[in-house]
């Protein structure tokens, strides 16, 4: 049995870029390791999701991991606060919402002068109403997630967000008879944070300021903490995250595996990849499964900066070599959960390269890693194909018949 | 945002031919623009309904606009029907039939001595009975659809048909309760018919002719037409549909896209394929979607004569170039619904090669476009997957997660 360390390049596949004349970043960074794994693997090109679908980090993680998005991803709300590092447990219900400016009644404006920073806000109007715990914490701008944590709650209610100017913020309704104490604990939540934002010192410096006041929380997306199996339970893999990204490493508390803190675990372009590689050495002697997420790719990708995607993957290359002479012990799986071609400045539904490697395994002797070369792999996979590939290939699967 | 032509060109996957020393017809065809689309595209097979899958054209265009056969697919006769021209709208009720020669209450030729022109017939026995509105409409020889519209109808209602001589037509049952207004209007349409067609001057002259007469209609694959989903509604896609075929023009129709009318628009071998692509070239401005279907490289495959089956490649080949140079603008998907392969006659479950052609995408450098050299691409989908990728690839689709 071979220990798993799946390495996730947030964000990798890409598309030609004319800074590398035709070429991806991928294809344009000096990667001797990862050719060098590229040799000693079973490579290919994976779907995240399906075929064309245009995954998010979320959805394609889920997938990845075993969990079928389509089971599992059921609202936005979760995984926006996932995102903004809060704890959620399975029974919570969580929420994306807006800070919004009401004067009469009326939404003027959704995003309250997209309003800035809201962190007092959102500590201001965490209360507990009933049994339950409501936290607001905020994201980039007027954006915030709310989390509800106590017993009986459910995600079938209505958002109070109408989705545009000029209306009123609409009631909460419950969709269904389980949803009513849901429902009723947000109206009152609404009701109570209105109080509170009014007369918020924030809000009144702004309105001294002749800036919107951000007096309304709208809510929408209302979604079920999903209640992932277990990944030990599953796979019989005692796993570890290493990942400086919040919904990475919400996604994988929620899978039950543990969390590795580090220094230096930026999320960011300025990555501590070195030491990254280092941690995961050390940490496939106690642990059988060791996810890592690479943020800079993704980054990059959304930025439109080709030269910043290619020196990460560089720094990448340069900091695996840290664990490539474990091969014997160790199945070393590459990939991306999506691509973020620098030419989109997006996520886009193309294919991403991956590859499987470790001695003894039966080798396509594809001689590059990039998204073109591994067509002449053997594998044409989607996410769901991958924890079962990385069981075969570290003898840890069980025979289905016999 | 691209716009979509996807270019149809039915049965186009073949088998080896002596012939061309067994090269299919699309690899003896001379074919330098389809080349050059490839070399441009991300490329690969695909299986239009599922690998093995013997598909006709009904079943494989339903697949690739995206709705599944298996959910859209139910019985024959609505497909049937489209395939003769006839206009049906969701809630009908449509059914093959047989003129057949029946005496003395017995089935003695299921087709009527293969009776040649059952036009005149099918006009004096399409009438009304309560609500209900009953169109007949002739096919080749002695095959005819049926057409009910009206409220409350229903497919679930037995054949008419014994499926072979020398038994009696069958009176037909309503396999349901909701069937039971269908069945008594249906049985009553044989009824009246009969009587009609007995006494009917066409029948009177070829009994005078010792020829058989139709003096029977022989109903059987009850099927309701399909609730597609509007495809605007479905993928925000404003789509027409050039095609001569009536099979491919019903369908389209069903889904709600603009038939386009054109002069010399065949179906045929010999068809006006300059003026099709034209057509697309000036579409496009206004469309976001465009659908062709050749009909020709089809019917040279059922006549198996890989000679015409290589022209009508070889035409398309020349009049695509009206619309190669727009690729900055345009996604172009060329492949074709199912293959008919010479040496058959028929259609075979196959895969189909299919290319996903544009500018600023993720080329797979597949340098010819032929059912053997496109297995270097890096697609290996299935008819459902074609419209994902399509709304990925022209940047529509929207984003699964964040």
């Amino acid at each position: 049995m071979k220990n798993i360390v799946l390495l996730i390049m947030d964000g990798l596949g890409d598309n030609p870029n004319p800074e590398f004349f035709g070429k991806t970043a991928l294809q344009a960074a000096y990667r001797p390791n990862l050719n060098a794994l590229c040799r000693k693997s079973i490579c290919g090109l994976m779907d995240p999701v399906g075929p064309g679908i245009r995954s998010g980090s979320d959805t394609s993680h889920l997938s990845i991991l075993g969990y079928s998005p389509e089971r599992y991803y059921n609202g936005r709300g979760p995984f926006e606060a996932l995102g903004l590092g809060m704890e959620l447990y399975p029974g919570d219900v969580a929420f994306r919402a807006n800070y919004a400016y009401v004067s009469d009644g009326y939404v003027l404006d959704r995003r309250a002068g997209r309003i800035s920073d809201t962190c007092e806000l959102s500590r201001a109007v965490s209360m507990e109403i009933e049994d339950v715990k409501i936290t607001v914490k905020s994201g980039t701008e007027h954006r915030a997630a709310i989390v509800m944590h106590g017993p009986g709650l459910s995600s079938m209610v209505s958002d109070s967000d109408p989705h545009r100017e000029n209306e009123r913020p609409m009631e909460i309704r419950p969709l269904d008879k389980k949803a009513e104490k849901t429902a009723r604990i947000l109206n009152e939540f609404i009701k109570k944070s209105r109080e509170i934002l009014n007369k918020h010192p924030v809000n009144i410096k702004r309105m001294n300021q002749g800036l919107m006041p951000a007096n309304e929380i709208l809510i929408r997306g209302a979604g079920m903490v999903p209640d992932l199996e277990d990944f030990y339970d599953r796979y019989h893999l005692k796993a570890a995250c290493i990942s400086g990204t919040p919904l990475i490493k919400g996604i994988c508390r929620l899978a039950g595996m543990d969390i590795i803190n580090m220094d230096n675990l930026t999320g960011r372009v300025d990555e501590n990849y070195s030491g990254i590689f280092e941690k995961a050495h050390e940490l496939a002697k106690k642990y059988d499964f060791i996810i890592i997420n690479i943020k800079g790719t993704d980054i990059a990708g959304h930025d439109r900066r080709p030269d910043i995607k290619r020196s990460v993957i560089e720094n990448v290359d340069s900091a695996i070599s840290k664990i490539i002479n474990d091969l014997d012990d160790l199945l070393i799986i590459v990939t991306g959960d999506h691509s973020t071609p620098c030419n989109l400045g997006d996520h886009s539904g193309d294919p991403v390269p991956i590859m499987f490697s470790s001695n003894n395994i039966r080798s396509d002797n594809v001689m590059l890693f990039d998204e073109t070369s591994v067509r002449n792999g053997s594998l044409r996979i989607r996410g769901l194909d991958v924890m079962k590939i990385a069981l075969s290939l570290s003898n840890r699967s069980e025979k289905y018949g016999a």
